[in-house]
């Protein structure tokens, strides 16, 4: 063990334990939890080479492995509580993709919440045994988020009692579907339904893509691996071009919608039935936002408490990078981020769990407020951890930029989620439509409820001129008033943002333009919203600990957080009247303090989050501390060590030097 | 030819020809450059197929191969001047770098400058005709940045006449050197010179790492790649681990530092001989953040053009993205930075041959402002494009994921200029350093000269309490007056800086105390500072404009660069009382003007980059925008597609299905 890293624990002023008994939701949770990993981990056939040292082709062999492996190691332990699936998996994938992901998270619950009873009886033990092994094809090459404009066509032939599948137009082509390359042999394939000379629009077709014994692609379909990535390397993301490819009429699922033998087009009951899958894996990329931050946050920085760097003394040894005030402003901001992100995280996955539970009795009406929130908190959440995650990289110096930090590794898997399940502009617009709404609502003397109840508190009605006049409502130590003071900044972008849209529905010459010459300041609206509910959340998370020390430290970490997002977005607060000049300053000076107060529990606040070092996957984030010997091994077995001269040095240096 | 991007030339109000000339310095100059890229892109030799669909070992074989034919090519076409070699490989590399890349820029300039007459005899024509291949030693595992604490040891032997190498420690290990790991055959070695029982600080050792015959390291000398990296895949970085290796005397290079044959040490005539190539190589770096970014915001504005999206308007057509307001506030300021930065690198250029004229000539008068000013905006312009890459990666919707896009290419090459050359934040804190210094030389009555003099202007005698009856400095339309904004924010931040210094200095222990305690404000300070003179620098390029109708678009762009940066930096300005609360408003609405201008001329903005196909090497920012079709023809060629079934299916999915 790394001396300083080990002095840095026995300094720590609070029990990481307790911690993370929080963050899992109860000790026992903590303790079924490691003993999880510990099968991962104790388990030789986990054991494989860095996946950096491999060829695209041979990373996709050795992920398909894995797969088939933690099939049949689960079904072995008889593990299937879903969160016990993912404390598994998570080891075992670490910070990577598996090329059926999407079989588990889109192809199966699909089947599961759209098939008919009869369609069940068919498919599901298909699918379960992976004789069935599917995709989700919805994402074409034109069209993402915007899916009402997906051109694949499913045109219904009564003579056959068929669907004729096509892909008319390049842009069509079914493209980025994860496991869709070379892996599965079946897509549930979302088309525009055309029966009886009508477009009735999108629905999902089972679509066999490949021979179920040969695995060749089956007539009409072209499918193939879209090529290589940012990250998801060992994924095959495909592509899938249609040509008059048949399926039986029962491949349509029919749940909601039907097609009768004969043609005929049944809507569905309500549209908002397949509304909720959208929603709920919306909500848990929040989670994987806190995920990913807390990862990097624990690599940065136990890596800055045992590198030692420059002279702040002279004469004295070099001190620890994480002692310089600038190193701790880059990273306990994102830290307090992190812990911010996991409650709220935690906060959806229970919100989600509650209203789902409504809407199985048939009751919608927290649905909405729900889909905006989650739909504003994706984009916020993964926009900050995308940013922090390369912050913690470059704070790592020259080594973050080594794949042996994992840093790149966890940066290229995460930020994908500022685009998947809805682009994080149209999140933001989205999330800023609901805003609006209850903003003319609150205008028009309604009483909302939920989250933006706020929009109905007079304190919305500050007028400009009367700012400088108006008493300074923040108090910079007191968190409930700084979530108050983020209450009313939203309030205030909210009211700029409507009424700027409003000035423009004078002068435009559509609602669709008007919206759109307002879409700054909705996004900007948005995101204070969400940032009030993230400072809110995390207040309110304060009052459930009982430990004195852990409340303490989490206390600190929450004034940061509050702070330092006051101190970034300072024009706002100045400009509602929320903030005065002077206090500017102020802010400045306690944010130090912060910092400072923060500085001895730094690697105990990582510790907390309690990964594993091989779910790290980092030679910078070791829990011992002992960065450089092991860097120096991973180092040698650099597949360009394999040979002491590299071939190229006689092909074209030898002949160069001659020429010469 | 996409209709739509040629509808989006006919409509720019400017020739972009005029424009590119400017860039290039004159007509003549574009004509050559053209006349050299040329060279390239007809030229069968360079016909290769995508690096993205290699493995790293034959990266790096195809980067060797590459290399030595822009030897032979280059020495074949006669091209010398710098400026033209560089023209001719920044097409040949494309996004990429090249093994070879340390022995032009480091190597041979450190031995032109440093070998007296005799060794210059030795050794120059070797490395000219590439017998000796060389790369320079200096970062170690454990330092980078603060080079004063490396470890590598160089002891003189006067029995042998040797000096011994050593790499003591574990951190010791020279780590990071492009071309160390397989290329090279020599290294220029940064060690701690030990004579006489004496350390004299760091020298720089020519040492043999590979024999010259075999290629074989040589005894004592471990070597090797340092492993997959976030990008330089083509570039085998390095270690060397050095074991009593013995060099004869003359290997060091001492045409100022000697070492006689008796041991005795010879000083240095002048400490800052070593110092104008750190300052040239940062002051470049500001011209590859323009280039980085420019290449960025090429691809996403024409793919922006090209990319039809949802609805604005119910029935008709979907628009382009690029008429999105959100687009073209994520794009458009990065475009104006773009133009920012180039003018910002061609000030630097001219400005450090002017200075190495006079550095020549022993004047050394004007290096401290010059170092300063590079180690500052190197940061400054590299943090900036490093986040504006990403932007404009992200504002492609998932296609800029795929490595297609160029985009992360783009972004991993680049990113390693915010810690090479000097770590940034280091690199704010020596420009901060300077500026404080300035600000008390000010205060004391001293005149300044050079870009610091605002300090001694009065205005920036600005009383916290006299803000709010301070009249409104800025008028938001007029740029001078931005300019002048700029100036007074700086001035305000360095004060802010230097007072909190001073305030910690009466509380600490130390001077490095106060100074590590002040450190946040300090680098706030010297980034106000950065900003100014972008501004000014862009604001001082339109002068020198005779085309009214480029001059015109220059003008929007430059006020949107000031206007962005003032809404981004509000509560600066509100704080300094250069701006009041209801001109927060007015400015959005000028930024939204500023949008709309410059919506027709977004793509001749970028046409006026002039980068070929072959130099972007993306799909989404081809010229011709035909992007879906060469989309889908790239990724038929991902080695995942060679055959139509991978062997991982037999491997283990058809077990795995046999045992469920």
């Amino acid at each position: 063990m790394n001396p300083d890293i080990s002095l840095e624990r026995e300094n720590a002023s609070f029990n990481p334990e307790i911690l993370t008994n929080i963050l899992d939701g109860g000790a026992e949770k903590t303790r079924r939890r490691r003993e999880i990993e510990s099968l991962v981990i104790s388990d030789p056939d986990f054991q494989h080479e860095d996946l950096n040292f491999l060829s695209r082709s041979e990373r996709y062999d050795a992920a398909v492995r894995k797969s088939a492996q933690m099939i049949l190691k689960l079904r072995e332990y008889g593990i299937s509580d879903p969160e016990e699936i993912y404390s598994y998996k998570s080891v075992a994938k670490g910070v990577y993709q598996e090329p059926f992901g999407v079989h588990y998270v889109m192809f199966m619950p699909t089947l599961n919440s759209q098939c008919t009873a009869e369609q069940r009886k068919k498919w599901i033990p298909l699918a379960e045994s992976f004789h069935m092994l599917g995709t989700y094809a919805q994402t074409e090459l034109g069209h993402g988020t915007h899916i009402r404009a997906l051109e694949t066509t499913a045109t219904y032939d009564p003579s056959t009692q068929e669907f004729v599948l096509n892909s008319p137009t390049i842009s069509s082509i079914k493209w980025w579907p994860g496991g869709l390359g070379k892996t599965s042999n079946h897509a549930i394939v979302l088309a525009q339904l055309y029966t009886q000379g009508k477009c009735h629009g999108l629905h999902a077709f089972i679509t066999p893509i490949r021979c179920m014994k040969t695995h060749m692609p089956l007539p009409g379909v072209v499918v193939g691996d879209i090529g290589p990535k940012f990250g998801f390397d060992e994924v095959d993301n495909g592509y899938l071009k249609l040509e008059n490819v048949r399926i039986p009429r029962e491949n349509m699922l029919m749940k909601y919608a039907k097609v009768e033998p004969d043609g005929t087009y049944v809507k569905p009951p309500s549209d908002k039935l397949t509304y909720g899958t959208m929603v709920f894996i919306r909500s848990m990329i929040v989670g994987e936002s806190a995920r990913a931050l807390s990862k990097s946050c624990t690599i940065a920085i136990r890596y800055s408490a045992v590198r030692h760097q420059s002279e702040l003394r002279p004469g004295e040894p070099e001190p620890q990078i994480l002692d310089y005030q600038t190193q701790q402003y880059k990273l306990f901001p994102l830290l307090a981020t992190a812990y911010a992100f996991h409650f709220v995280g935690q906060y959806m996955s229970k919100t989600y769990h509650r209203i789902s539970g409504d809407i199985n009795q048939g009751d919608f009406s927290e649905l909405p407020e729900l889909h905006a929130l989650s739909a504003g908190l994706k984009a916020f959440t993964t926009w900050a951890a995308n940013t922090g995650i390369e912050v913690c990289r470059m704070s790592c110096g020259g080594h973050g930029y080594s794949r042996c930090s994992s840093l790149p590794d966890i940066y290229v898997t995460f930020t994908p989620t500022c685009t998947y399940e809805g682009e994080n502009t149209v999140m933001m617009l989205q999330t800023a439509r609901y805003l609006v709404k209850s903003y003319k609502q609150a205008r028009a003397g309604q009483q909302l409820t939920g989250i933006v109840s706020y929009l109905n508190e007079p304190q919305n009605r500050i007028q400009p001129h009367s700012v400088s006049s108006r008493p300074t409502v923040v108090s910079i130590n007191d968190l409930a008033c700084l979530v108050e003071a983020y209450k009313f900044r939203a309030a205030k972008l909210v009211e700029i943002a409507a009424k700027n849209l409003q000035a423009e529905l004078q002068h435009s010459k559509s609602n669709e333009d008007a919206w759109n010459n307002s879409s700054i300041d909705l996004v900007r609206a948005s995101d204070a919203h969400c940032h009030y509910v993230v400072v809110k959340l995390f207040a309110a998370k304060l009052s459930e600990i009982g430990d004195t020390a852990v409340h303490s430290v989490l206390s600190t970490l929450a004034l940061l957080y509050a702070l330092h997002g006051v101190a970034q977005n300072s024009g706002d607060f100045l400009q509602a009247g929320l903030l005065s000049v002077p206090q500017l300053a102020q802010i400045s000076q306690r944010l130090k303090g912060l910092l400072s107060e923060l500085r001895p529990n730094a690697v105990a606040l990582v510790d907390a989050f309690d990964y594993r070092d091989e779910m790290l996957n980092s030679v910078l984030g070791r829990y011992d501390g002992n960065v450089y010997e092991h860097m120096f091994e991973w180092a040698m077995r650099s597949p360009l060590n394999h040979t002491e001269v590299h071939e190229s040095h006689h092909k074209y240096l030898k002949p160069l030097q001659s020429k010469l």
